[in-house]
C-alpha cells in the first residue's frame, strides 16, 4: 500500500462495535477491565511508563508497588514460593520448557493431556521439545491416562519426559481433572508438573502447594481483568525457582528466562489495579456462586431438549461446550445458512459464538450475571421458536 | 503479606507523579502515546479485545485492519518482504536467534557490537547461543571491528557465527555505525545481519533493503508511541521469512516463532493508531529537524564549558551521552551528595536522569521541542550557577 496521510487514516478512530454487548466468548468474560484497571490504563499508558521508576530490576520497583505485588501478593495468591509477571500464559509455559530443554541433554519431550491448548503444543515446539499426549478421553482426562502416556513416552523415547502438563480446566469443555492424583503419578516418576491455569487463575481458587504441582501459569488478559499481553508464572519450590529464574552471565540484574524484563507498561499496572477484585472474586464462596449460575444456565438450556452439554455434568466451571441440534437444523434450511445464529445474536447484542457455528459451540457464563444469562437463554429459545 | 480488602488497597488509584514532566529519558521520549493511541487504549483495553474479531490468525484480522497494517503498511514502512508484530524488540531478537539456533547443529554463537544492549545478550543466552563481541571502540564501532570479531569467532569456535547483530544506534551514545559496510562484510562470510533498531524504527528513516540487512527489530513502546510490551520484526528476504515464520506441526494457523499469537490486546491497537503520526515523524525532513534540535542543544551545553559529549560529533541522533564535570564537582561538596541533581530537576519538573547520576548521564531530545529543550538547558545552567 502507498503510505501517506490519506491512506493511513484507516488506522485511527477504530471503534469496537461489540464493546457493550453481552459477551459470552470464554476468551473475554474474565478479561474485562475493572474500573480501577481502566484508570491505570490511562495513567500508565505511555510506552515504557513504569521504567521511570526502575533501578534495573522491573519486578523490584517499589513505587508503584510492583515488588510488593510480584514478590508478596502474587506468591501468596497462587500458593507458590516465587512468582513472576510474564507476557502471557503461553510465554510462561515456553519459559519453563525452554529452561528445562536447555538443561537437559539430547532430544527431549513433554507429556500433555489430549485437550492441551494449541499454545502449549506450539510452546513445546518453539522450545525444540516433542510432545506425547494422553489418549483422547470418552468423557474426561483420568489420572491413569497420564500414567499410560508417561509409560508410552518412556517406551518410545527411551527416557522419561522433562515435564507433565495439565490443562486445568481444558479450554474446550471446561472439565477439571483430578490434579492432585495426576501430580502424584507424575512425581512417582520424579517428573515436575506444570498446571496450565489460563482459565483458572483469577476465576477460581488455585493453591499450587495444596494441589501438589510444581509450576503454574495464568493469563492476565484471559482471567485476571488485565490489558494483554500479560500472564503470571508461579513456582512452588524455591530451588526450582532459583534455577528457572537464574541471572544472566552478562547482567547480574536480569533473568535469562524473562529475557531481562517482561510486561513493562500499562498491562502490569492494570493487572495490579484489578488484583483486589480478582482476589475477591476467586475466593471459594464467590466461585461457588459462579458455578451455581453456570449450572442453572446449563439446566435451563437442557430443559428445552435442544441443547446437550459435553463434559462434566454437574458442571464445575463457567466454560461449557454445547451440541445444539435445534440450531443446526435451522442452519440447514434458512437462507442465511450457518451464519443465521451469529446474526440473530448480534441483533440482540450478544457476542461470543463464532460466525458460522451452530451445531457445536463453547461459551462462558463467567461474570455475565443472572439477568444477562436469563436474557441469553430467552434469546436462544426465541430463535428456536422463530424458525420453528 | 496477608491478602484482604484492606491490604490490597495499595494496588489501586496509583498516580504517576512524573506523567506531566518534561521527560528526557531516552526510554520515554518516543514512547509517549499520541492522542489517537490514547483513544484506542480505552476502546480496546479489555483483556483480549481484538480476539473478538479473529478467525484463527491474529495478524489476518480484517476489521480492525490488523492484516492491512501487518502485511502491507509495516513491510512498506520497514522496507522488508514480511513483518510481524511481536511482544518487544528483545522478543523479536530472541525469535530470530532461537530459530537459527534450532536449525543449526551443535554449539553456536552470534557476533555483536561491543555496545549491544543487554537484552541482545540475554536473548542470545536464552536461545542457548554464545556471543563474540567486537572490540570496545575508542570512539565508534567501525566495519573493520566486525571483520575482526568474525575472524576471532571462527578462530575460537571453529565455525562462523549464525548471525551478526548491530545496535543502530547504540543505546548509550546514540552513535550510528556504517550499517551498509557492516552488512557487506557479514555477507562476504554469508552470515545474515540483524539490525537492532529499538532507537531507530519510529524515530528516523529506516529502510532495510537499502541498508542491506536481513532482519530488523523495532520497539513499539520505545520508539513508536505504543503502549508496551510491543515490538516489530521485519525480514528482508521472502525465503528467510518463510523459514522464520513457519507454521506449527500441531496447528496450521499458528507460527512457531510467535508461539501462535503475540500482542493480542490494546498494545497492537495503540501501535496501529499511532502509526500515521509515527510514519510522518520518521520521514527524512522531519528527522532532520530533530537532529538539528539535538545538535543545537549539544552546542548550547558545550558552550558552557561544563559538558562534554561522548560519541559522534556532530551528532546524528537524539540519544546523547554527556560527561558533566561541573555537576560532579557539586555532588562532592553539597549535603544532598549525588542526589542533588535529581532533586533540582524534579523541582523544575524535568525527569529522565537517574537518581544519583551527575558525572555521566544519557538523555534524549526526541520530540521534546525547542522551547522545552531551552528550558532544560537554562535549568542546567541555573543549577551550575546556584552552587557556584
Amino acid at each position: 500500500m502507498p503510505l501517506n496521510s490519506n491512506s493511513l487514516q484507516m488506522f485511527q478512530h477504530i471503534k469496537r462495535d461489540v464493546r457493550d454487548f453481552i459477551n459470552i466468548d470464554p476468551l473475554q468474560t474474565a478479561g474485562k477491565l475493572t474500573q480501577a484497571a481502566r484508570e491505570a490504563l490511562l495513567e500508565w499508558g505511555d510506552g515504557y511508563s513504569v521504567c521511570d521508576y526502575c533501578n534495573g530490576v522491573l519486578d523490584m520497583i517499589k513505587k508503584p508497588p510492583i515488588e510488593e505485588f510480584v514478590h508478596k501478593a502474587l506468591p501468596e495468591f497462587l500458593g507458590v514460593s516465587e512468582a513472576r509477571v510474564m507476557n502471557g500464559a503461553r510465554e510462561s509455559k515456553f519459559a519453563v520448557m525452554n529452561h528445562l530443554a536447555k538443561e537437559a541433554e539430547g532430544e527431549n519431550y513433554v507429556v500433555m493431556d489430549a485437550w492441551a491448548h494449541y499454545s502449549s503444543k506450539v510452546a513445546a515446539e518453539c522450545a525444540g521439545l516433542d510432545v506425547v499426549f494422553t489418549k483422547k478421553p470418552e468423557k474426561q482426562i483420568e489420572p491413569e491416562d497420564f500414567k499410560e502416556a508417561i509409560e508410552a513416552g518412556i517406551q518410545q523415547k527411551g527416557k522419561k519426559p522433562l515435564l507433565t502438563m495439565l490443562t486445568y480446566p481444558d479450554g474446550n469443555y471446561g472439565n477439571l481433572a483430578d490434579v492432585k492424583k495426576i501430580a502424584q503419578i507424575s512425581h512417582e516418576y520424579e517428573i515436575p508438573v506444570l498446571l496450565n491455569g489460563a482459565y483458572a487463575v483469577g476465576r477460581m481458587p488455585i493453591n499450587v502447594k495444596k494441589m501438589g504441582v510444581d509450576y503454574v501459569v495464568g493469563s492476565g488478559h484471559k482471567s485476571m481483568s488485565a490489558c494483554g499481553p500479560i500472564g503470571v508464572l508461579g513456582v512452588s519450590d524455591e530451588e526450582r525457582a532459583a534455577e528457572l529464574f537464574k541471572k544472566s552471565q552478562y547482567n547480574k540484574n536480569k533473568e535469562v528466562a524473562l529475557i531481562g524484563c517482561t510486561s513493562r507498561g500499562a498491562p502490569i499496572m492494570t493487572l495490579i489495579a484489578s488484583f483486589p477484585e480478582v482476589y475477591r472474586r476467586s475466593q471459594p464462596d464467590e466461585w461457588a456462586k459462579e458455578v451455581d449460575l453456570a449450572q442453572k444456565f446449563i439446566k435451563r438450556l437442557e430443559d428445552t431438549g435442544e441443547f446437550k452439554l459435553f463434559g462434566q455434568n454437574p458442571h464445575q466451571h463457567d466454560l461449557m461446550f454445547f451440541e445444539a441440534p435445534g440450531f443446526f437444523k435451522i442452519s440447514e434450511k434458512t437462507k442465511n445458512g450457518r451464519f443465521f445464529l451469529y446474526n440473530e445474536l448480534k441483533e440482540k447484542k450478544i457476542h461470543g459464538i463464532k460466525p458460522g457455528l451452530t451445531k457445536n459451540f463453547k461459551i462462558s457464563t463467567y461474570g455475565v450475571g443472572k439477568e444477562n444469562l436469563n436474557f441469553v437463554a430467552d434469546t436462544f429459545e426465541e430463535i428456536l421458536r422463530k424458525y420453528e
